[in-house]
């Protein structure tokens, strides 16, 4: 791969200018950038190319992919609902490796651990290489410069953005559908590998040129609710398992059990009631991890103790937040992935429980989205610069290690709480600049540590909300420097070389950051 | 209007190749015609351009339709769900004259005689023509030959085929909303205007340019169901009332009472019985009309006595509908427009009574649609002749009183019966040749008369299928003779000027009739 020519953008960073042969935008700031033109539009298709009957379905995957027209170069996309569970994702490779294609590009919502085997799919030449995150030793292989292509990270909504935009033209789309039916119909709320709903896939049905419906729990028509519809599907298949149900959803998602951890969810669910945020009918989201799933539950018991109802939390959901719905404490769940089984149960059997998708939450060239309406969100980071810019894809060592999710997407919410350790594996997570830039300091409010509560200064009004309270509310740069002081100071920066191996995208579209090659 | 360029289509029909300044097709056959292309694509928006509270709500129709830029020449869109009760479109005109705008298109799904004051706003320069169904006073206007323009007349999927190709481009879409939300997502399950669901707005809201919703009950965000998502919509505005619930559903609808009619109904029944198509987990689809829905009656007896239950049943629901899914004699209602109150309620109610769209069921330029996969529909006709070619719009005096419904969608159905009388009002229904050809004879399968039940030639099994069943199968041609010894002879011709007034668009968007000025 040739040396990527680069830019400085908004944020000071250098980024590429083409990605993959083709030109990338600079980023310009959080809310700059005005797109032109028009949404992709796929070749209009005519019935007369579809059985009359309804029934789509092919012998198999390798099958599908030959009446679909797989050939060398093309873009195949699969969704991460099964995580880490998925056995779809690794057959649909498999089975172009035995068709003799090369140079596909993996266009993966998110790919995982059990997705190790593309490693090997990259060094034969069956895929070129990967857009979408890389969650383990796919980053891993990334970051070490492994991949002939670059690496492009997007956001949950900037992956939908990239499709409708035409940025990212699918070629054939694979589905894992828990429950589908002939005519491609699925959902994910039934089957041995229910995941519960199917909303990263949905920009794929809607935009790629080919449309194949794996399943592995084949109903007669129709397939109710059609989360994905038949309308935009070309052919379905069965396999005898499409994911390993342990892997998919936790039998339940368990709390932190650390001290530090708990301490800090109960001052982030301190510091939303007493700045005000926890006000009847409001709203918020919190992800899966330990501490965020604690805070829920500190948060859930004030709650009840004020008499306060939500009119809405956002899920990533999980047995908390069902009960928060089945107790009354929200009106509704407005979920884009069950976590645990108690979360799909809930979204089967709750009509508010209601499954999303990137289009209506995350995405930016939308007409609005129902990120920016939230009251508060609570999410992770791996490292928080003293200008609150924050990194959630590499560690300071500078590995690829972790996907974008939604974390971009929700960072425009009304108040973005980050609740996090002040050091890991004694490196502070306080630093002075992010070895990634992927969240811009201006959309992030206030950083949750055990050594205190450090409120971004544009935020004045959440500053005199809370004083008063008692919460240990404290500068940044405190924090960082007492926390230097217990470690031996700062991070040692890590080794890159010059090549660009990944492309960090803000959800305009726009590249807010590059991550370059290790040692 | 300068006299239009006609050609001879493939089933002799002479049509406009050109409409409304636009080049048409004409009719190739019933699946001759392969669109080239690709689908409609609307500018990318930007959330920068919507609040990020979400609330998008604006004073009146009249400040909405100002702020969506209207002018001259635009085309403004509409949807029917409110049916005879509608009073949105009625407004947004009223509003367009208040705002001196002229020469608009509109294009409703369907229109109403409610909407007579339309023919004011055609007499006034308001707007130009109407493309769309035109029931009543606007059907007999535009055939009197008051319209500057070309009606153009679609089935359901055809309006959706037509704006999804980009063959028509709606630049203003107002939906009017039984419930809303700020952010613009909407259903028809509840408020004083219920409806039941918001289907026929569905393009619209995908593809215009900017979309209106009108709502007399906006409740809190989230609106759940969103059967139109916010996402799409631009402003949300509201009125008193959006409609006339009487006029809307009806309380309860009603079976003919006509003993000839019921004869027929009964005879279709027992002929879907005696064919075999009665089967365990058939489907079917039924009209709202009297002769229709005693059909459905006595085929849910004969269900009941055979032990048999479908797997699902269209709709336009009724009360008849939501008894055979609360009796489980269906697994499933999957409805394009609920016709009575407890149709709204059964949806409301019960997640297997499904709502579903022209995208769904209709569209001819999808990967498939529901309406081939029926095991048999049962529609009505104005006209009938002896090659089994049908009229829906006009009668045998050339007047255009109909609009196409989901009519020619629905031919496509394993076996599509047309029960109707062989007379009205002394005016044979069976005819040499139809005034309006709307549905080829190659897909009309049988036609019930009290007199007799007619079976197409080209359905051989259909003909063996009932020998020996008792059933008082004729010729069409000896049916045809019979009535017009009685009457007195075939009805007479229309006095037809040459001017095309009127296009009847094929399900792929080609031309496969005209209608003549009157007189």
């Amino acid at each position: 791969m040739p040396k990527a020519e680069l830019a400085r953008n908004a944020a000071g960073r250098m980024v590429p200018t083409e990605i993959n042969g083709r030109e990338a935008v600079p980023y310009k700031g959080v809310a700059a950038h005005r797109p032109t033109g028009t949404r992709a539009a796929p070749a209009i298709p005519t019935v007369m190319d579809y059985p009359d009957c309804g029934n789509k379905t092919v012998e198999n995957i390798k099958a599908a992919l030959e009446a679909a027209g797989i050939r060398d170069g093309m873009t195949i996309s699969t969704h991460h609902h099964l995580r880490n569970g998925d056995f779809v994702a690794n057959a649909v490779f498999e089975a172009a490796a035995e068709l003799g294609v090369k140079d596909l590009m993996w266009f993966p919502s998110a790919s995982f651990p059990c997705h190790a085997s593309m490693i090997d799919h990259m060094k034969n030449g069956v895929v070129h290489h990967i857009e979408g995150s890389m969650n383990g030793p796919l980053g891993a292989f990334c970051s070490s410069g492994g991949m002939r292509g670059m690496g492009v990270l997007r956001s949950h909504g900037g992956r939908y953005q990239a499709v409708q935009d035409g940025e990212v033209h699918i070629d054939i789309a694979v589905i894992a559908a828990p429950t589908a039916d002939p005519f491609g119909n699925a959902h994910g709320l039934d089957g041995p590998a229910a995941c519960g709903l199917l909303g990263f896939a949905l920009a794929d049905s809607q935009y790629a040129d080919k449309v194949i419906v794996v399943t592995d729990t084949l109903i007669e028509f129709p397939c109710v609710p059609w989360q994905i519809q038949g309308n935009y599907v070309d052919y379905v298949t069965t396999m005898d398992a499409i994911g390993d149900a342990s892997k998919i959803v936790s039998g339940t998602t368990q709390i932190t059990k650390s001290p530090d951890r708990l301490r800090i969810a109960e001052m982030t669910a301190q510091f939303v009631r007493e700045a005000g945020i926890m006000e009847q009918g409001f709203s918020f989201q919190a992800g899966a991890g330990g501490t965020a799933l604690s805070f829920a539950i500190f948060l859930m018991e004030m709650m009840r103790e004020a008499g306060v109802t939500a009119r809405f939390v956002r899920g990533g959901s999980t047995q908390y937040l069902t009960r928060m719905l089945e107790e009354g404490l929200t009106d509704y769940i407005l979920d884009g992935q069950t976590f645990d089984l108690d979360g799909v149960r809930s979204m089967r059997e709750n009509p508010t429980h209601v499954n999303t998708s990137p289009f209506t939450s995350y995405n930016y060239h939308g007409k609005g989205n129902f990120a920016s309406m939230l009251d508060c969100v609570v999410l992770g980071a791996t490292e928080v610069d003293v200008n609150f810019n924050a990194n959630v894809v590499t560690h300071s060592d500078g590995q690829l290690l972790h996907g974008i999710g939604g974390w971009q997407n929700c960072l425009f919410s009304k108040c973005t709480i980050l609740p996090i350790p002040s050091f890991r594996d004694r490196i502070p997570v306080l630093v002075d600049e992010v070895t990634t830039l992927c969240g811009p300091g201006e959309l992030i409010d206030v950083i949750v540590t055990e050594r205190g509560i450090a409120i971004n200064p544009r935020r004045e009004d959440l500053l005199s909300a809370v004083s008063g309270s008692g919460l240990p509310i404290r500068p940044i740069e405190e924090i960082k420097a007492e926390v230097e002081t217990i470690v031996g100071g700062p991070p040692a920066k890590p080794a890159f070389g010059d090549r660009v191996v990944a492309a960090i995208k803000w959800v305009d579209g726009t590249v807010i950051d590059s991550v370059r090659q290790l040692g």
